[in-house]
């Protein structure tokens, strides 16, 4: 009968809508959102004003190295090169923080990104973030740049002695609008420069401004300054630079100032250009560091001295990606996502890369030598996360305590983040 | 027709069963419920037997101390103060676990909480939990309070002196009805003290007792009085007790017993009294603390001294917040949800505090000194999970190897927790 | 009506067909399901390529230990024997990671599994796993196993002198069958021996077959053969074997060569054999360990010693259940899971060991003596991740530097996992 089929199609949907019921009300029990963007777990709250990632990376190195005049056999090394995890997300909408510790480090010394983050000021439009805690200083270009995606698997030797003290604890400002970044900052080093009795911990003041004046997919255009001040009062137990040649098997410093004295501080400064054409990328960073009047120097005694060091880097991908780029908090890069990746039948990104860099930390009275190293790489990238490199290089020395030590060196690297 | 019409109708419902359907099974896959609650991720099993999250801290300090009449500059320092990270969760629906570590610290000296509980017991209708690992044991108010609540930014001189000790691995039981609770405990400090061969690791074994006559909304009355036995026994290369300032600038402490010389062991105990009325909160704290006869101490030998301090902590919350405490395991203050938070265009919660600390380290032949301190702090909670402080103190020492060199100090925090 | 009850259901089936959209869609959001599986958190994407987990253990020792002659006294300690943190997970489908802490370490000193690893080959239709990374290496039985599932609370002493080592920094390939398996590995140590200059770091090369004749429900029988080939150049700074009585009591070693001189290397060899027989399980492992020329080494100068030891483990599960065995990867053992698991009511999984080692260090001229331990243990597994153990021991020393010193000794473990 009709009213039987009424019936039946009522009781079904009555049960229906129990069952929507249900459902709805097992999905509000939940107020979190899980997603694997870009092949990482990461946990949202369904109004979006909290998230939470945790993250890692492990890069396991082996290295070759030696001197062609053989002065002195480096040896081949295999060691965890880093290792770190972290904690990170956003709280109360505005506030973001990080806490990011590497495992091949000791208490306090492990501490990399440690710091809470205010992005709730909108300036005139533009943005502003406000930072606090150990953090990147805003200096340079390689500088502010993830150990991740850097372009060879050491950072360059004149960046190292010239652009080094890369993350301080204090409080750093980021704003940014089309085209342009301007980022101040200043901190103190942890763990603190011995913090001695009866003394301060010294300061680092640093800025850097940068513009994009050309960015688009596939093209980028950029140019950088920056300006340091660095206080050495309060850790005066001598002022030393040293250098290895980009590689890390042994603790051998090609470059070696020695014991200079004691000096007050130092002024630093910075010139940076990148450039992206396609699967092309072109970096070129120019570094200058002057220290105050030395003391307790002996015959250098009232010097100044004045080191310098450059380096180019390129790279090219052989399958058809370009380097990603973010312009904001530094004017970094990312990881590359394959075009073909492994996963789906394909040969996974491929690059090949190379640097020279130069250091001369000879001036004034002050021998520590000079060092050329040429180097190139090349990089798989199976996934946009896995990272598979060979790096050769040949350094050149002249002057200092190891002139005429030209090493060379072959490393391989294993690099993995989650 | 109607009968077309019937049809499109039974479809429709047709078609929903089968989505209604599908939704279910695929709700049944997971069997994780997700919430950020005061806005911390955590994640429970749909039975709720199975529950787990991860935490963390960062205290980031910068501090300026001094003495008055310029015997010390004690200078400024920025460091992290505490960086911790915890796993911790329920299991097989009666036990409770935590592992937290403080990476400021190195190996096995970095562990803080690491224990397992049952609470499956309801003895007389009563809870009880048991402990095993490394934790508070049952002793003061102040001792068992996470840093995170304090009133102040560091605990007070008197608590650090003869209340500290404040963890150890070993086993706990609490008891816990209506207005009553009992804690008792014993355990063994890790990592070990020194474990030298031939002999046993010192016990110490903690009582305390505590009870609410007002515990309701904006009112509460807490009392308890503890007591504790330490054995010294295994590590006697002399009994030494120091105490800073109130502020960890340097090395500075202002008491200093020197080595006593050896003793078997020592007795404490510890009265306490906690009372909020609405926004105010005040803690009064008295600790006394006898050491066994003083054996290889020169002229003290023989000596048994005895140590005494005290401690009144006051907080008031300008915003109108009152301050949250839980009466169960130890009778402790949590985090305030301010009443106005910074997200939803609020100003936050805003508390003044202060404090004024006693502790007399001279007696029986021991100078060690004495030390008042008194000081305010002004905190800001723009959160939940968020705050900032800025205290100021200023210590009065008499007698002791730093008689009259009394330091002031200025100290600020930023505090996360997620 | 008939056209009114015909536009209510109308109604509500659109409105029930929007409900379903809502749902459908806000379950697109998640990418991500989550579950409890065996009393751990895990996540995974919705196409399964990717997971995530983070793992955890606690082991919470109390140990007493003593000499029958009264010659020592090593004393009672409490102590945290391990606390590791894991993240673990797949990646891209065919790989997979893992990053595992030990919080006890320090620095590199604290790391135990840090491996990628590619699951991606099936040469043959056989399984084939490729790992790089810090890993055990394929050698032994007792070598490859979890501490947190061997049976009794500490390694055999032949097994830590001759059988240790177990991690190493470099590549394996574990390729197995129906019934066999094959794995080859070779590393380095991490943290690096020393990384002296001008010497490379010594390499291991580790290799082992097993067999399984027997492998259903309740039955497995088990054979196996390891070999290895030790370098040691590079840190011949005195090649010395030492070894505790199964106990961490104190620093005390039973046996101990002393420095026997310089070698260039070593060879190993393995032979091991494990029969379950429904709730009895058992295990023998024999091991051979011979050095190379001795050099620097006076009067055993040329000499090349010999060092042999094995063990005999059995467990026995009072309540029934069987010892769970995974052939792959080494052929390990699991966590058992109680029939009658104490949430339910039941009495948890009870089980008795026992353990005879014997090891042999005097050779050659070297005498580093030889010991037998005797060991039972009592195991409480109330729930599938807690284990509650009790080990009693007996140790008995012939020859070597403490001959005659035969300690006993008792140990209690509360082992946690998540």
């Amino acid at each position: 009968s009709q009213a039987a089929i009424a019936q039946t199609y009522s009781d079904r949907v009555a049960a229906l809508e129990k069952e929507v019921e249900a459902l709805k009300a097992e999905n509000e029990k939940s107020g979190v959102i899980g997603s694997f963007k870009g092949g990482r777990l990461g946990f949202a709250s369904k109004d979006g004003d909290f998230t939470f990632a945790l993250g890692g990376r492990l890069f396991l190195d082996t290295a070759w190295a030696d001197t062609d005049d053989d002065s002195r056999d480096l040896g081949q090394e295999t060691f965890v090169r880093a290792a770190r995890f972290a904690a990170k997300g956003k709280i109360y909408q505005d506030w973001r923080y990080k806490l990011q510790y590497e495992f091949v480090g000791n208490g306090a010394g492990g501490f990399r990104d440690a710091y809470l983050q205010y992005h709730g000021f909108k300036p005139g439009g533009n943005n502003l973030v406000l930072s606090i805690g150990n953090q990147f200083m805003a200096y340079g270009l390689e500088n502010m740049q993830s150990a991740k995606y850097i372009a060879m698997m050491e950072r360059s030797a004149p960046m190292v002695a010239l652009g080094q003290g890369s993350r301080r604890l204090g409080v750093r400002a980021d704003v940014y609008g089309d085209g342009w970044n301007w980022a101040g900052s200043i901190g103190q080093r942890v763990p603190g420069t011995a913090s001695p009795q009866d003394d301060d911990d010294p300061l680092g003041l640093f800025t850097k401004v940068w513009f994009n004046p050309v960015l688009e997919k596939g093209r980028m255009v950029h140019l950088g300054a920056s300006l340091r001040r660095e206080e050495l009062r309060g850790n005066n137990q001598g002022v030393r630079l040293r250098v290895r040649p980009e590689n890390q098997v042994d603790g051998f410093r090609t470059l070696d100032t020695g014991v200079m004295g004691d000096s007050d501080g130092f002024d630093g400064a910075n010139l940076e250009a990148a450039f992206t054409y396609g699967s092309l990328n072109l970096n070129a960073e120019y570094y200058w560091q002057k220290y105050d009047e030395l003391e307790n120097a002996g015959a250098n005694t009232r010097e100044e001295p004045e080191f310098t060091g450059g380096a180019v880097t390129g790279i090219y991908y052989l399958t058809g990606e370009s380097r990603p780029y973010t312009p904001k908090m530094g004017g970094t890069y990312g990881a590359v996502t394959p075009n073909n990746p492994l996963r789906g039948g394909g040969i996974g990104a491929w690059a090949v890369s190379a640097r020279f860099s130069t250091v001369d930390l000879t001036d004034s009275g002050i021998d520590g030598g000079r060092q050329d190293v040429a180097s190139i790489g090349l990089n798989w990238y199976p996934e946009k996360r896995l990272r598979f490199s060979v790096n050769a290089g040949w350094a050149s020395v002249d002057g200092g305590p190891n002139d005429g030590s030209d090493p060379t060196f072959l490393q391989a690297r294993t690099q993995l983040e989650w």
